[in-house]
């Protein structure tokens, strides 16, 4: 697939690393650093390529939404028409601070970028895990027993697609439903950054949902 | 020790009951239903009692809070004095309908229990699950590798309490930190259901937090 990275942060530049690695085609976009896409696309190799968000939109299959949430309209500006374009947003809607959501329980991040680009096919994912963790499961991707990682959104197609993503990061996708889902999914996220950065086990964290047989006592 | 359940629902229930059968000393309290109540205690064993919920409040060394969210106010009130009892609590603040949150993520159910009663010292515990795992994980709770809980509040002590009864039930406890965390577990609770009840596997439905080595590229 080409996929259009928007944000060079430690999400946007990680996991396009990543994609590079098992094959897509990707295009580093939107630093105010030119040289820092740059040395991410030779860094990342397998043909990596760093442009404009123009150009990282441009006949892309997917887009990975992964800048601050106050650059969000920026950057979609800058992207142009995104119409009909799957975009996988690990965006959350934090203040300035970092320090707490923006957007309260009755809405997410997510469901106000889907009403911003209506046309584009927004999909939830990869915030839920640290960006620490990602090399780590990435390098253990063949292993029987893989940690989970949810996503969630309104379009089957962009669904399958944000799923192959993810499986190729090396998680096992799990779909949470429709993109109101990202209520629970962008404070969930918290918790995990809570664990992750507060905690005395390292930031390198991830988690795996596990289904059971159901026992009544 | 001696655990008083306040709420005879699925959580409370259970809960029970498996502290039952560890050894600790449980009354069951709370249910319109007196029948109710003497059938659990009966069912559970292990000297498991049914009473008032001021009598499963007395000498107890942790209350287990697990009423719906509307009931809050009226089962401490029946429960009285809570000064310095430890308050293990699994009550999500749900509107009447179970469809969400009534308190947003600028605050959360367990910190609203506490300010109602601020000389105890409460525990956010147990909700991340749902029910219908619990007596799976108690029957494996030998094993090596134990699904996580996690838990938070402001009490070191209370929380010492929580983590052992958490273990008790065969989950690995994970300190989440103070107990505005829940404005973080509240919402993943609900994002729990719903891959619980709204998915396809099942609702015995667990979760591991998994830290791993971080590794750079």
């Amino acid at each position: 697939m080409r996929i259009g990275i928007l944000g060079s942060g430690l999400m946007g530049a990680k996991l396009g690393t990543i994609f590079a690695r098992v094959g897509h085609h990707v295009v580093f976009s939107y630093s105010h650093d030119q040289r820092k896409l740059d040395r991410l696309a030779q860094s990342a190799g397998h043909g990596a390529r760093s442009g404009t968000p123009a150009e990282a939109a441009e006949s892309a299959d997917a887009l990975l939404l992964a800048v601050h949430w106050s650059r969000v309209s920026d950057v979609l500006e800058k992207a142009g028409d995104v119409s009909g374009k799957v975009i996988v947003s690990c965006s959350l809607p934090m203040n300035a601070d970092d320090t707490t959501l923006v957007v309260a329980h009755t809405s997410s991040g997510s469901e106000t970028l889907a009403k911003k680009v209506p046309k584009a096919r927004v999909v939830s994912a990869f915030s839920t895990v640290p960006s620490e963790v990602l090399f780590t499961v990435f390098s253990g991707r063949r292993s029987r027993k893989r940690p989970s990682l949810v996503y969630c959104g309104d379009d089957a197609g962009a669904k399958k697609t944000a799923a192959r993503l993810i499986r190729d990061v090396g998680f096992e996708p799990v779909d949470a439903g429709p993109l109101r889902i990202a209520r629970y999914t962008e404070p969930f996220t918290l918790l995990m950054a809570q664990l992750a950065y507060e905690g005395t086990r390292g930031p390198a964290l991830a988690y795996r949902l596990e289904w059971r047989r159901e026992r009544k006592a």
